[in-house]
């Protein structure tokens, strides 16, 4: 396993979704950030379940934070924040062991860890462990805030339901205004009566969500390899179901022409700006000072309650399955804050290595 | 800047597009693989422009081993590859210290660095140094064959023309059949007219490319953060003009239900397999046994003769250029190779993290 | 700062020695190891005080295993393990914001943290985070003895006593005779009534400590910049208090010649082993299969009750100042279990690269 | 192999002593630096034999710049140096393969690589790989220089013999007045007749080197694991020959009390000092603002042309073996500009971590 990511601002994320806990470390933030639990919690929260068809398993997810803060300011030591986990109920995850579930890790936990992996509830494969990501983007969030940069996701599609375009403005009014973070309130309405329906029939459905970062400073992002799109990609590919990124124009930059998908430069009040933003605020890897846009999809929630083939390892044969458990119809609502976090702890790093935040904040 | 790539498997990129040379270093390959100056030049060669619409461009591209070989065997020692830049002509970059292309990295890396980027033909910015991918990609696909891997990727879209789905054999048969790595020879044809009516029209196209790995055992990735998804993305967008990377179903997910999307699970000959492969190969960010099946998105060449808003600036003001240079009028042939050796300096890096190639080959 | 050590077994630190806890991570534990939570208090247990002159501070420091283990069998997850800080004093540290003792990392922590760094007990810079490195330790002790290599570490010099060469025998049997982890009986009550004398006089002293690993295979170490013996001083360098490493004859070498410090080769059952053994087990940076052997130098306690000249950095000027709070007179032999994790780490971090550890253990 | 050192300014190491070439890669060198040819020639230089004793193999190491300098100002893209090797005489190597050479890591690099390692002239584990330290040492130590920062080494011991102490200024005006590099220009004397006695008898001899780093500023350091002392450790035993590094008193301390080793602060001008300086600059892993201060020990080169016992691995027996080949009798002087370029190199990177140096140049 590899459980850290980021090179100056590095987290690290442990725990399970059945285990004592989940949790997260936070290394190299700068010391002299006034930091307190809510700051925190507040993030936890968004993540937690309450839009139609989300899990019924509800934790309280109280923060803890166990180091590198004093007197309500950070030291510049490793900050370690933990969830407990309380609201558990393994029993229906036995079978789990040897009855692997289409779509999710089972299969391939079992075999790389030798069948030792914990289980329960998709242990360390659980959409849960993103808890943690929140955490962490939390305080990210809070450190880019100083130098203004500010992310935001929302809810674009679900179910094959779009969204309509929207200002950046509309969607900072708007996306708070339900619970499936879909700054579109007409669209948001259908989603909410398909994921209704889609609920009785006992399946799920996926969606997309874009993020963005405003207040772009010129300059983040370390080529070749390191490039911003790389990086976040990475990032964004750790939450569970994100199944493909997009920067800007994206796929559909591959039926355009150069002359349509070049963004022609202006200039305003002596300083740059694009006409259009199809690079999503990145050339050459680096950021050009536009908005951040990029659009992640989440593929539907794997368990059902629909019968789908199973593999039961043991007996090495098909088993039908109807996925037992508590679970999201559509997870896209909650993944938003993690969209969110992870973009921040991504961009945190970025910051950081290009010199734009102190080693001590004031 | 980033120059480094790979936890085991490490490549370090240098040179530049203008520069005396392009380069690679590739630390960690085992000792004892056959090793000869062919096994990389013909690798290179098949990023060598041809296709309607490449550059014209030629170099001679003769590539120098410099390190990590002894007897046409390599020692465990790092290997250094070379190619020297012989066809430079960069009497019409002069222009470009100060005028910044439109979708180039021209503006960003001027920001970033100061202005002391190495501007002829993009420096580092250029496609060209893909070609050190390319070298690394050649000694990755060597090791993985070991283990029976193979890595091939094809031209699937360009410019909205769309190839119709072939069997893997098809695929095989007819992806060298053309210069444009497209298996479809239909579509082919049509993708050639295209190109030529675009480059008649000082204009420029984009597309998508699939990439496919076969062989696959059970087991590579390592989440949560070194995730196959993550590390794959992450080295697919170091190539220029990469803003997508999907997997599976990818982006059509969205529109999915869970009881589509799921793959069932098959048992035959005692193994383990799934009818469908939506996950791309992938569950929970480590490989499942199936085919590994991604896409990215190349966006149109940036560099067009149609006149364009680039930005001056030192007198900052927009200014109408026409990019002079030799340009390729679609890039996507040409990537195919790159998105190959992209995905086998991956998989050889997380094959070695999976323990399973050895130390010594013999 | 960076509190991540390994490349494949990977340990994170957190906690400060008078926050809530003292914590590690550790990332790349094969799946599959059995392990209790008596696996690790039994390693923290030789850490705590005991010895004369170690410190009245006696924490109950019982292990918390928070994630990572599940039937107390490993699962391949990260395993975060906590120490809770119970017997905390804080109130002598309360003028130590801006009157830094010598000898101490107060004043270089004020400094680079901008005043923010928790200084109650030292912080992060107390001797206590070592307890973290035990309990990593620990486990990679365990895993080590799947492969039959053992690290022991012992004192051989407190405040100029020397003790007399020991057979390997020997200091297993008599090593753990003493609360100074001296096997040599006699050198031990000297240096006891050393240590008696110095603590009266309100004075410390410093130490030597031999660490060993045997059953060593051939082949550890990654050169030219991951040799054996620099991952191993750079665990080493952790330790607070920690000012010198040599291999071998070490500084020895420095008045000797070739003839005399090359080991001679001798093959005993077919088998290569050396006739001496000064290069500590390690050519070119790669062990060679003989017993590894370092020394590491502890300097004398910074803490002590004579009067010293302390710097008061609000006032800008010289304070006389006596360290109150609760120290040891001799650090040294509470830091033998403490070299022998740092050496477990990193011998078993160089295990699994070398490919010597499968991935799951049986 | 792992050749790669710094994490963000990185050097990776490539090339081997009988190859083409031996070559450095510099990435994160900042944007704007002035740099030429000469720049990187005249430290290459004070590599070069020439002092009694060092070997007959005189190379014209003639620097290359392959990448990252444009216009004679580094780009902020990785910086490519090579040196030819070009007389290179291999014949007397020939046995070498299966007959190892005691001290050598002719042994060890064979098991390791499975007898496909280059074993002419030591191959990849021979001293000749330092010219690529010294060379990307070179450019360290011109931009530690922007922030006054110098780095200066000299030969303090050598068979025995010492030099006596010598002030900052008296070893500036000294240290190149002789080819050992020793300031002591009486002890010098004695040394080189020691050297011719040695070399006469076919022996050889190793001595300590003090590396000293002065305008040193406070903060320079990431503990608990980046440590000033551990970094500077790891970079320096990537030497060959190295087997001890200490910093301050170092293996003195252990023979100290605390009262005699703690250096007493002192304020003068209204900045902090301390009176002595036992800590070599280093209190916590931190740089204090004094004078860094550590010594290396340079074991006897273990080529010497007295009969010794090596063993030949196919035979399996021990053999009687005059190394041949040409050798330098005390490598000690040769390896003072490679103390000073590993410690540039480890400055530099944490200078940039520290935020000290800007990402571009003025």
């Amino acid at each position: 396993m590899a459980n850290s990511f980021g090179k100056l601002f590095t987290i690290t994320s442990f725990g399970e979704s059945h285990g004592k806990c989940i949790g997260v470390i936070i290394d190299g933030c700068p010391a002299g950030l006034s930091l307190n639990q809510n700051d925190i919690q507040s993030e936890v929260n968004k993540r937690r379940p309450g839009a139609v068809g989300t899990t019924e398993r509800v934790e309280k997810d109280c923060v803890e934070i166990l180091s590198g803060v004093f007197n309500n300011i950070t030291t510049g030591a490793p900050i370690c924040l933990l969830l407990r986990n309380e609201n558990v109920d393994s029993s229906v995850y036995e079978k789990t062991v040897s009855r692997h579930r289409p779509g999710h890790a089972d299969y391939t936990a079992f075999m790389k860890y030798g069948g030792f992996n914990d289980f329960r509830g998709g242990g360390r494969f659980s959409g849960r462990i993103t808890a943690g990501f929140v955490m962490a983007g939390a305080i990210a969030k809070k450190i880019l805030s100083k130098i203004d940069i500010e992310v935001l996701a929302h809810t674009v599609e679900i179910g094959g339901i779009k969204t309509e375009p929207k200002s950046l403005d509309e969607i900072i009014k708007n996306v708070n205004k339900n619970n499936l973070r879909c700054a579109d309130l007409k669209a948001a309405q259908k989603m909410e009566t398909l994921i209704n329906e889609i609920k009785q029939r006992g399946d799920s459905v996926g969606g997309i969500i874009t993020g963005l970062a405003t207040n772009m400073p010129v300059g983040l992002g370390e080529p070749v390899f390191d490039t911003l799109e790389g990086d976040l990609a990475k990032a964004l590919f750790a939450i569970p179901a994100v199944k493909g990124v997009e920067f800007g124009s994206g796929f559909l930059s591959a039926r355009r022409k150069g002359s349509e998908n070049n963004d022609p430069f202006i200039v305003r009040d002596n300083k740059v700006f694009t006409e259009t933003n199809n690079s999503g605020g990145i050339l050459g890897g680096i950021s050009n000072g536009m908005p951040l846009e990029l659009r992640v999809v989440i593929k539907p929630t794997a368990s059902i309650s629909k019968e789908q083939n199973a593999v039961d390892i043991e007996e090495m044969k098909v088993v039908d399955m109807s996925v037992a458990g508590r679970h999201d119809t559509c997870i896209v609502p909650r993944a938003v804050v993690v969209v969110e976090a992870m973009m921040a702890v991504t961009l945190c790093d970025f910051s950081i290595r290009e010199g734009l935040l102190p080693r001590v904040m004031q």
